[in-house]
C-alpha cells in the first residue's frame, strides 16, 4: 500500500490519498463492495476510488476504470465495481492497457495495485481522459448482491461483514422488511440470540443485552450494548440471520 | 471512518485530515481520552479534533463542538472531552443542533460521526463560527481521571492504556511521586513482576527483563525491554501497579 | 504516532504526510526495512522518510539523517538505514542534535520519534539544509541482509515478513537463482509443503493450494491461492525454506 501511495505521488504530486478501510478480509469481494459502497459515495463527486481486493491478480481477468454517477472507480474485473454500484450503469468504462500510460516499466504479476491501478489513478487526477487509457469496455458483467429469502412467514438473510466493534451487519435490507409490510413485532434468531423486535439504538437495551436495529445505511444488524455481540453470541461471517413475523392478536 | 472522511471532503475540499490512532478498543472512553490528550495539543492551534468514541450513540447524551487552549473539539457529552481537556475550562461550548448545518439530510441514530460530527467539523473548518452550529452550553460535566490511591507508605494505581509494543501506561503520574517527595528507591508490584528502582529508558535492564519509567508524558509506564511486557507478565487494562516507598538507612 | 504528525505539521503545515505500513512487528528491524525498501523509492525524489522502529531508543545510539538516491531517511543508528538502502552509499549523513533544531523542548528518553525525529523531519521539509540540524557523521556502519545459503545442490532462505494476506516472504532473491543459472525444475521444501516448480502468479494453482513464485519485489514468496499461506501450512517469521534442483534427465 506504502508502494501505491509512492507511484500515485510521484505522478499527480498534489493529489490527495485518502484511506477508506483497514477492516476488509483479505481476498473478501463481497465484503469490499459492502464497505466501499457504504463509504465511496459520501466523497465528492469527481473523487477516483482504488479497489484492490484482487484474487485473481495475474489470471486473464481484466483491470478496469470506469465511471458512474459522478465518480470514477479503478479494479480488477472481479464483480467488485458492478457489486459497489449497485446496478447503476457506468458511463464510461475501459479495460486499462498499461502500455498507454505506464510507459516501458515492468508489470509485476502479484501487485496490479502498484502497476497498474495507482498510474491509471493518477494519470485520471491529472486529467487524462479515461478513453486514453484503454479500450472501451461494454461487457462489464452485472453482479448482484445475493438476496435474502423472503415469504409472508418470515426473511432469512446472513452476515456479509462484522465490523471493529462486534456488530454484524446482514444483508436483510429495510427495504425488504417494507415489501412485505412487516408492522412490528417481529422475532429474531441470530446465532444463539433470540431478539423479540427491532430497537432503533443500541441504548433500547440494558448493557451487554443483544438488539437488531437498522444501521445506518438500512441494513439489519445485529449488536450487543456496549459490548461484542460476534465474540460474546459466536457469530461469523456467513451465518443466517432468520426474521420470523409474527401473529399479531 | 470512510464515510466521515467522504462528508467532510464533500464540504470542505481543502480540509487536512490526519488520522491520530487505529489502537483505541471499542467503546473505551476513558481509554480514548488518555490517548488523546496525549496527541491532540501536538497539533498546531486551530486544529479540530473530531472524537468518536461514542457508546451512547442515539440515547439522549448531546452532540458537543467546544473550543479550548486554541484548538476545537467535536464529540459526544460522554466524558471523553473533560477528560481529554484535563481541567482546561473550555472558552465556548454548544450543543450541536444538526438542523442549523445539516440541512434537511438524515440523521441516524447509529452513525453521529458520519451525520453530525463530520459535517460539524466540517463547517467549523469552512470558517463558520462555532455558536452558529447549536445553542450555548454552560453545564459541561467536569470528569476527572479517578486518581491513584496515595499515602506515607507507597502508591497504588493502575493500567490505563496497553499500547502497540505491550507496554503498559498506568495512572500514576510524575507529579503524585513529586508530591510524596519520593526519593528513590521505591519498589513496584505489577502483575508478577516486582521491581527495584524506576529506570529512565529500556536500555537500562538486560533484553527481556522488565522495568518502570516514566513514560514521555510523565506517567509511569511498565514494560520489558525488546519484549511485549502485557503478554509475558499478564498484566490486562485495570490491573493494579502498587509502589511502595523503601526506607533509607 | 499522532503526536509525531502533531509536531510535524506545527513546524511545517504545507508538509503532506503519508503513512507507509501499519504491519511491522514491534522492534522489528530487519521486517521494518524489508517492508520499507520496498516503498520507499516509489516515493517522488527528495520525501523525507522518518523510521521510528527503535529497540534502543534512550540508550546510545545516534539519532541520524541522511540522504541517498535523492531520498531523506530520518532515524536511529540501528542498523534500519543502512538496511532499508541495500548498500547505497548515502551522500550526506549526520548525527541529529537536537539543540540545533529543537529549541529548549524538552527531549524525552523513550520518545525520539516525537521529539527528536519528528521535528528534524519537519525542518529538513521546511528546506533547513542537513548539515544545520547536526554534526557530519562518516561512521554509518553497514549492514548486511543475512544471505540465503547456496551450492550446486540448492538454495536454503528463510522467511523474513508475512503480509496481511499470510502470504510468506523470503530472503531468497530472484537474482540469486539467476546467478546458480537454474533452469526449472525444482522443488521447494517449506512447512510442511512440497511444491514443485515457481509459478507466476496466484491462478496457476487451484483454490487452496500452496505455491511459490517471485513476488513483485522479485523475492521468492510462499502463498495459497485464495487462503493464508502462514495459518494454513504454520509458517513463522524465521522458519527455512529449501529450493531444490532437480536433475534434468
Amino acid at each position: 500500500m506504502g508502494a501505491m501511495k509512492g507511484v500515485i505521488l510521484s505522478i499527480d504530486p498534489e493529489v490527495r490519498i485518502v484511506d477508506i478501510s483497514h477492516e476488509i478480509s483479505p481476498q473478501e469481494i463481497m465484503e469490499a463492495a459492502f464497505v466501499l459502497r457504504d463509504a465511496a459515495f459520501y466523497f465528492p463527486a469527481g473523487t477516483i476510488h482504488i479497489v484492490v481486493v484482487d484474487p485473481g491478480v495475474g489470471t486473464s481477468r481484466s483491470p478496469l476504470a470506469l465511471r458512474a454517477a459522478g465518480h470514477t472507480f479503478v479494479g480488477p474485473d472481479n464483480g467488485v465495481l458492478p457489486l459497489l454500484l449497485n446496478d447503476t450503469p457506468p458511463t464510461e468504462c475501459v479495460v486499462l492497457e498499461p502500455h498507454k500510460f505506464h510507459g516501458t516499466g515492468e508489470i509485476s504479476s502479484t501487485f496490479h495495485g502498484r502497476d497498474i491501478f495507482a498510474p491509471a489513478a493518477a494519470q485520471l487526477s491529472c486529467g487524462v481522459p479515461l478513453l486514453e487509457l484503454g479500450r472501451a469496455y461494454r461487457d462489464l458483467k452485472p453482479l448482484h448482491w445475493a438476496l435474502p429469502m423472503a415469504d409472508d412467514e418470515g426473511v432469512q438473510g446472513w452476515i456479509v461483514h462484522i465490523d471493529h466493534f462486534g456488530n454484524c451487519i446482514t444483508n436483510v435490507s429495510q427495504q425488504i422488511l417494507d415489501d412485505k409490510r412487516v408492522e412490528r413485532p417481529v422475532k429474531c434468531f441470530i446465532g444463539n440470540a433470540i431478539i423479540g423486535g427491532i430497537s432503533t439504538t443500541y441504548g433500547d437495551v440494558e448493557t451487554g443485552e443483544p438488539l437488531v436495529y437498522f444501521n445506518s445505511s438500512h441494513f439489519l444488524e445485529f449488536a450487543v450494548n456496549a459490548g461484542n455481540a460476534a465474540e460474546l453470541h459466536g457469530i461469523r461471517k456467513g451465518d443466517p440471520i432468520k426474521i420470523l413475523f409474527r401473529e399479531q392478536k
